[in-house]
């Protein structure tokens, strides 16, 4: 059932020739296509923490679709599709005619009539992307910008790039994932982006409640102590505590959790003297991390912030290209019928 | 009286050699002007559901003064303007200094001088678009993106665009407006658009209470009863069925309203058998119209919005050209003057 | 005390070749700095109420960050950087990872790690600007567009730009200020402008409970009488009068107000004939001004916003330019270091 559902997965990912169309997951896409992508946002850096534009997407029109508001994320996929010189739309889905009993369906499909070419979703239920992906016409790009608590591929692969540019590869590599595995779409996506690119060792560290219980089909390590799990970590990725998760019952409150599971450099003498230290942000200081980790010098997190621009760009460019070419293909095969 | 209206919107949106200066109704404007409309918008469309880009506004700042809100229309209208290159601005109407007690003409008076070139605007009231036209300064070109129950003119010749090039012309149609024409400024526009174009019979179908009470002076047929009101028909358009209406008395419930005057596949047997079905979106299925109609080879309704695009972007450009050439007119009349 | 806090607000201004960095307030800047600035906004006017449009931003990314919100400001920054080619993102700091307990700094690090170049900064609490300017990483330009009572700078120089273009320069001006001077941050900026550019004479007029109560600090002459107030002035600059002042205890009613302060024709006679009258805008006729007076020969109202285009495209240009001089600066030092 789990290969067939990446299997699922990669088929509506790729088109005919194995190139990108949507990317909806990590899970799903081989080594070959991940170090692709990372290699296509490499080449957008500069190595002095700039971005280089290219005007790839000039005349097409990116449209920001947003069910559950991030400022950050949609701000993050607007620069990038801009430095790529895209017109970019953000849709007020509140405001917007599915709150007038319009189905999504036809949403979509009103906005692909308004000649969009690439969606950027957001949206709160598991499968949203997918389902989006499945229901579009074939030439609209779907790039997914986080469902529920399924995935949320750019920041994976952000933090894959970020791996890659200051560890060199990922081989040799034991990265540990810290906080409320279980309800986060970041570390689902990180774990299988990990296992794909060949990393050594995966560990996951929290509170018994929150980490995932799936977890040796995932073939990762589950740590419930950070003195041990931490041990000889060449990555450490401190995951951001949701408020509304302290507030029920599955957490303690945020100084007990600090006290059991927050990032310190006590805690981090038993890793790597190098080890790199991440977070997806917004960092809460003193929650998940302690602020002289957040700013001291292993940390990467605002490195992090500015690859994704960088991984962004790399994923709307190339979605964008894997459609051209299918509808290429398809004209291709049009005339050739034509022709006969 | 009716003469004279149209006579002064006519005057109001043409400048001194007949040119579109302002896009507000489409009463009061010729055959020939619809029709250049309708050419310009064309010029746009590739053939393959795609719009050419032309930067005939580059530089030109098009602002959307939405004073009720949107999402829908302003995006076509913000697509529009950027596939022409001009530079977009969304006021925020609500949040902006006319809730600070400036009066609508300050307003208006500040954007122009932040250099605005074009105002598309949606309001509430009836006849707000053209007492906008009357204030501003002679340079800004005004649109009417709907006012009221008065005009909503782009949408009513995206529908002429999409009868003209399904039908070939409109010279030997009937066409069937359906549901409530009374409170609709898309049926409004489209009436008037439909007879200068020379459309052979236009009809509306709705309960008395939604019905016009002009519609003698309109030159319309009016039908209470679907099946003699469909009968032989060619176009048959469903209006939107405005919710904050069904929850008044004027207007049965939704299924009611269904049962005597949804667009479904058996009652659209008696119209002509390529009859082309068109609604102004967004679609209520099973309220106005049948699922299986609204997706069904003869549904025009997704091609309505992809020329929805192509008619903004002719109305935008003409409009700018319009004003241009009053300048230049006035700018050779002071030069004329000096030279004396 | 007032010498060194100058003192401090030029340091963070300038880098060390003494050009703008960031645009935080009048005070502390030059007499040749700020006509600069005027210089550099004259030569994107055209003359005809034109703006002539420049892309010397083009690539660059320019956020707006308004922590209070005000539209009109807004739209101005980014009608001017766009007429500069710049990228302008509109962040939504209520909406923004601020409101899930992420610090300011925190957020500001992360906004330029997605490569902003120059952050506009509005914001209710005075002297928001400068913490900003001092947080952020160095090739980051911070331009003030007001905040708490403390400033206003464009707004001061769109003024300045009003007065030289229409009075000729400043030496021999009598300016007076009327209304709410004590919680204005538009007459603080214009007073220290004025100042350092020379005016003659600068003259405050109101109730003795909206005066400031370091005026002989200020250096400014202050009259709670309209007519020996505006006896002779050359301008007279009516500031907007924020109603939630009207309804505490501060001020009275506004029709009280008009009757003592409002900006009359008849209270105008004592003035020289050909005064300048400005507002800020957005004004309210009869509260503190006159319409006829608002609409008459004199008003240079509507100049002002158009000025204010310009002023800000100049700001805009000259920040990012000289954070680009003090990087290159810091390069070629690095450069030297390594050749020794």
């Amino acid at each position: 059932m789990h290969l067939s559902h990446a299997h699922q997965a990669s088929r509506l990912q790729l088109n005919d020739h194995g190139q990108l169309r949507h990317f909806l997951s990590t899970e799903g896409l081989s080594r070959e296509m991940l170090t692709t992508i990372l290699d296509r946002a490499d080449s957008f850096l500069d190595g002095h923490g700039g971005i280089r534009n290219e005007p790839l997407l000039a005349g097409r029109t990116v449209m920001n679709l947003f069910f559950e508001p991030s400022t950050r994320t949609r701000t993050t996929f607007e620069v990038a599709a801009k430095r790529l010189s895209a017109d970019v739309l953000n849709i007020d889905i509140s405001k917007s005619s599915t709150s007038k009993g319009e189905t999504l369906r036809d949403m979509l499909w009103n906005l692909e009539a308004m000649t969009a070419d690439v969606f950027v979703v957001r949206h709160g239920a598991s499968g949203a992307a997918h389902f989006i992906a499945s229901q579009v016409t074939p030439h609209i790009a779907v790039v997914n910008a986080g469902d529920g608590r399924h995935a949320h591929p750019t920041q994976a692969m952000l933090d894959m790039l970020t791996i890659r540019r200051h560890a060199g590869g990922f081989e040799n590599l034991t990265v540990a994932i810290i906080g409320d595995i279980r309800h986060s779409r970041v570390a689902r996506s990180e774990i299988h982006a990990l296992q794909t690119l060949g990393a050594k060792e995966i560990r996951v560290i929290g509170p018994r409640t929150l980490l995932p219980r799936d977890f040796e089909e995932l073939g990762v390590n589950v740590f419930e102590d950070m003195t041990t799990g931490l041990r000889d970590v060449d990555v450490a990725i401190a995951l951001r505590i949701q408020n509304e998760r302290m507030e029920s019952a599955l957490l303690p409150g945020s100084s007990e959790f600090y006290g059991l599971y927050g990032l310190t450099r006590e805690r981090l003498k038993v890793a790597s003297p190098d080890v790199l230290v991440m977070h997806p942000g917004p960092i809460n200081r003193g929650v998940e991390i302690e602020s002289e980790v957040a700013d001291g010098p292993n940390s990467l997190i605002l490195k992090q912030v500015n690859y994704g621009i960088a991984v962004r760009m790399a994923v709307l460019a190339m979605t964008v290209e894997g459609q051209l070419a299918a509808q290429a293909a398809v004209q291709s095969r049009v005339l050739e019928g034509d022709a006969q």
